[in-house]
């Protein structure tokens, strides 16, 4: 997309724009998945992280269902949200010297990542509906029901688990 | 905190260090919420975005109370997670052609600052709870349920307006 140009002219345009902002984000966690895995030290959230580059692996397979299915150029578009995300999950993963209190912000920047997703999942499926795709809809709700099944062991093992852990 | 030092060694560091970076956050959505009302053309959205506003200030005032009940210097650290998110939202924004379209891009923008906030903040009250805050814990889910609050209303304008008028 040009910059100072209007390139969003329609509703169908948004929607691949949209695709293709998701499109980078998802590859961008594929390289920053393993990181996490490596320096997560809880055993379960090391295997979690995996678990879930396995998946996104798959959504990035899915995302280029949808473009081909939607006769849309498979494209990424650079998205300054999830690269600032993820920029600060470095950061503040670089600043922490307990490896249970590093467990605690991994999951929190984990969880940050999800959440970026489910909005984005959420009005993709809501925009495909409206453009008459519910078959774009239907694939991309696949992807958000993982999303949140995602954030929600997160939730569960940073609650059971890594804070206590990090605030003994 | 500073590059390549490890600033944060225990629970109660890393529940600061979070404090800072979303009382950040809060100031910058201070300063984007305005344009956002400004670019929105649907009445409704307008307005939503301007009351949005005036919780963020209350938002930034409870993050003070939480800083001075938790005897910790009221202090920003930059979040490049919500500048990416911001520069994104002006980025699209700036790219739509038509007005209806061009609220749909802006909610969904305005979705992904409100869930950057409620992972944030859902993390901010477990920590304090962890750490014996439950007072603290208290101030802060105020904000969380403000913020829950934001998104559903969102949603549900995206669902019963805008998305519709702005893929007719």
């Amino acid at each position: 997309m040009g910059l100072f140009t209007k390139d969003i002219k329609t509703m169908n345009d948004l929607f691949v724009h949209q695709l293709q902002d998701i499109y980078y984000a998802e590859k961008q966690l594929i390289k920053a998945l393993p990181k996490m895995a490596e320096k997560a030290t809880d055993a379960t959230l090391k295997k979690g992280f995996m678990t879930h580059l396995e998946e996104t692996r798959v959504h990035v397979e899915r995302l280029e269902q949808v473009f081909k299915m939607h006769n849309a150029e498979i494209k990424a578009v650079t998205c300054p949200a999830i690269d600032g995300i993820i920029k600060e999950a470095d950061e503040t993963a670089g600043e922490v010297a307990d490896k249970s209190v590093l467990d605690a912000a991994l999951i929190n920047a984990a969880q940050a990542a999800e959440h970026y997703e489910i909005v984005r999942y959420g009005s993709l499926v809501a925009w495909a509906k409206q453009l008459g795709r519910a078959d774009c809809a239907a694939v991309l709700q696949k992807t958000l029901d993982e999303e949140h099944a995602t954030d929600a062991k997160l939730n569960k093992l940073a609650e059971s688990k890594i804070n206590l852990r990090a605030a003994s």
